[in-house]
């Protein structure tokens, strides 16, 4: 890890008027947000980082969410006046006094108090759905795994860490589908990135291959120069093309693929880190699933969110 | 009540860009703050205000107080950070999610959102601590009862609604003597409006005689003219007097007399009315101590209280 290059701690940040370098991570529940934030936080090092999961603005505990009309999906459901007034907040070096959700009751708790260190991660389902709040970011992500996969995600997930059975879950998926639709999904056109995990559909690999990563990178924000990576060692790990965006404007679009061998991606990840010109390799910790399981694709996806997050940095000392 | 007169309803004052007026009342622990909110709230109507108590911003709860060197009355022991931010919010007619602390548990618990109305009342033990809070309010007071008056406030109020022995606020007393004069009444030179409810020590009323009312009215505001309102009538309910402020400035200071008749008390709150130049006469609910305690200068001091709140509002329509 650059540590020695770029750290710098929280009051010499404080202490110069600093804001942080603002991320965000959007998408729909169990999409991948944090896994993909956990890697990142890793690999900066918790002291420099600040990740908040903006899901905790709910208007309404579950108890009181039975009789509304809509779900947590819905903005009628969210302070989402108060998550803008937060973000802004955190944007200008300011803490907040952010409220608390628990999961597993479903009720509100003791709020925590926030403060911005170096580099701020915000996931959520809501963090690009309104022009205030996009307006506090530097990047932005969102996250859209085919929704099959997603909901395979969701029901592991909820099932395993929230207490709710599959029945419910696939219940939940239903009866939240028109409000994706009309309220999460409209979010994919604010990011600088979209990146969806995904098999490829042309292959037939073993069903342990790592998922492949498909990387809209959007020329709303200067991207590292990713044209002259691939080379003949390892071209089989990715390739980037250049499409149309669904408005029309050209964009890059960078394939990583899941089958590739580890010593072609590693290549890769190596190439990109040079492009940060930052002593030492790229950080350890990328491309982590769980404990025990480990994506090459994650890890490159990773890899560019953080020349982002460090180039940002770079630009603001 | 003027309701005709001045009613504007919130969305109104939202879709005219309208920023409340904004008063604070500053005191110790069962000063009365509480007492002096309440009448004003009634007068004005609730639909027209909102009354907030800031002494939820503590940093730790009842527990985690138990192994630090300071009381609640300490800024260390509070968030003032975030107490500031929201005073700004609501001064630009901005919502908040502001903390809730359950005082017969001394835990926090879900916290509310909070708009501000026409008329934002912020009571409390720090309002007038920094200088960015006392720059959101258009008017000011601090409460300075004699401090064996309060004493005997605290320990009827903690014991009747908040579940301590007499002894343990006493103890409580003690201990936050030293930050009561470090952090608590250093504030009363930043009022507008210092009261303070006493009897008066050259008389010998007997005790259930109202407290009277004496009210620096300091020319950091304009007050309303008072010097033509004693008359013949009324001279024995009130008289005025110009001295030097502990800063050597000139001030006005309003005695109101807790042993005048009713009548002659009415008579100075139906003057100071008039000052106001709205229809029909005060509003009946003031000066109500509980249901069947009523004290006329308590009345008379939320009249000017009153005064200062509705020819702000017009000042800003």
């Amino acid at each position: 890890m650059p540590d020695k290059v770029l750290r710098m701690t929280r009051s010499e940040a404080s202490g110069r008027g600093l804001r942080p370098v603002m991320l965000a991570i959007a998408g729909d529940s169990a999409a991948g947000k944090t896994t993909l934030t956990k890697g990142l936080v890793e690999a900066l090092g918790e002291e420099r980082c600040t990740s908040i999961c903006v899901d905790d603005y709910h208007a309404f505990d579950r108890e009181e969410r039975k009789s509304k009309p809509f779900t947590p999906l819905h903005p009628d459901c969210n302070y989402l006046d108060i998550m803008e007034q937060h973000l802004q907040l955190l944007a200008l070096g300011r803490p907040i006094l952010k409220p608390v959700y628990d999961h597993t009751t479903g009720t509100f708790t003791r709020p925590a108090y926030v403060e911005p260190r170096e580099f701020v991660i915000i996931e959520g389902l809501h963090p690009l759905s309104t022009k205030l709040a996009r307006a506090c970011f530097d990047v932005t992500v969102f996250l859209d795994p085919p929704e099959e996969i997603r909901h395979q995600w969701k029901i592991d997930r909820d099932c395993a860490k929230r207490g709710y059975a599959p029945e419910q879950v696939i219940a939940d998926l239903e009866r939240r589908e028109p409000e994706s639709a009309a309220h999460i999904r409209p979010q994919r056109k604010y990011a600088d990135i979209v990146a969806r995990f995904a098999p490829i559909a042309t292959r037939n690999d073993p069903p342990d291959t790592p998922l492949s990563a498909e990387l809209m990178l959007r020329p709303t924000i200067r991207h590292p120069s990713l044209s002259q990576i691939p080379t003949d060692d390892n071209r089989t790990a990715m390739h980037l093309k250049i499409l149309r965006d669904s408005d029309g404007t050209p964009t890059d679009c960078l394939h990583v693929h899941g089958h590739a061998t580890t010593e072609a991606a590693r290549g890769v990840e190596k190439a990109i880190w040079a492009e940060l010109d930052v002593p030492g390799g790229p950080p350890q910790s990328l491309g982590r699933i769980t404990d025990d399981r480990r994506s090459e694709p994650l890890a490159i996806t990773q890899l560019i969110l953080l020349f982002h997050l460090l180039s940002l940095r770079e630009g603001v000392r």
